[in-house]
């Protein structure tokens, strides 16, 4: 079967820890633990990567979609990045860090933004909305992710990121 | 067959008017004509609607497609908008036009974005993506839309578009 789920936000708030360190002793945290929410999803499906994550946001500067794009790296996932030129020089932007890191980082070229808000995991399944990887976007706005395997939506955005990778600033 | 298509932003520019007069006497404009475009692709889709559309978008200012939505509603399609509030206030935005026209606007409460882009046509098509309902996106950014008729992805649309509407402001 054909997976197709959509996300709404503001996400409830909860702890994500668990999906990063198995170990994490929730006794010493505030956070409400074993619920599912819709950031703990966009979070599990993000980090169900095996081989590459192509990702291509306006701006992206939440902390723990770092961390889950980071792990991933460390994994030997294949990781790029495409992200509009001006939101990286914005204070939060995770950019250089993710480039810092290691991570191929791409930026648009020219003076129009580039206003996306998707990723591919594996070639193979879309991340897609109006959600950019954002606190505040997580958190407080009314968003939408819309998540699905339907190759009559997801060749497209492969093919179109191919060509936004190909035309886009590598330094 | 379900219905799933893709278009990028932003458009080539090309003559629209066909789709709004039949008639357009293309001798005396200076657009390209006979072009399929993201854009007509996009108009052609709205109106398609013939008996509701459902619009819950961050901003509209974009004249085409108030042109489509005002014919629409002189159709008799039964229409509804929902606006970010702040949005409202900002120079070229059509939500006042729109409520003037009869049509049935509400905005968001609270200080929260409503960073949604989607519409639902007939109950049945879904359009969502990155791109606002401006002039900016649609002809300059790099910008998404996906447009489907699965019953997976359309539903939640559907639901939430309806919790949302309840908990607006129609004033
Ligand atoms: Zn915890
Ligand atoms: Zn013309």
């Amino acid at each position: 079967r054909t997976r197709n789920e959509v996300l709404f936000f503001p996400s409830e708030v909860a702890c994500v820890e668990h999906l990063f360190s198995p170990s994490h002793y929730s006794s010493f945290c505030s956070f409400p633990h074993s619920v599912e929410t819709s950031f703990s999803r966009l979070l599990r499906c993000i980090l169900s990567a095996t081989s590459s994550l192509d990702i291509c946001v306006f701006a992206f500067s939440n902390m723990d979609l770092y961390r889950a794009v980071l792990a991933l790296h460390n994994r030997g996932v294949i990781i790029r990045v495409l992200a509009d030129k001006d939101y990286t020089a914005i204070p939060g932007s995770q950019i250089w860090s993710l480039r810092y890191s290691g991570i191929c980082v791409r930026c648009g070229v020219g003076s129009v933004y580039m206003h996306h808000k998707f990723a591919v995991v594996d070639h193979r399944l879309l991340i897609t909305g109006s959600l950019n990887w954002t606190l505040t976007a997580v958190q407080s706005n009314m968003e939408n992710v819309l998540i699905t395997e339907e190759p009559e939506l997801v060749q497209p955005f492969i093919k179109e990121f191919h060509r936004l990778w190909e035309c886009s600033d590598p330094a």
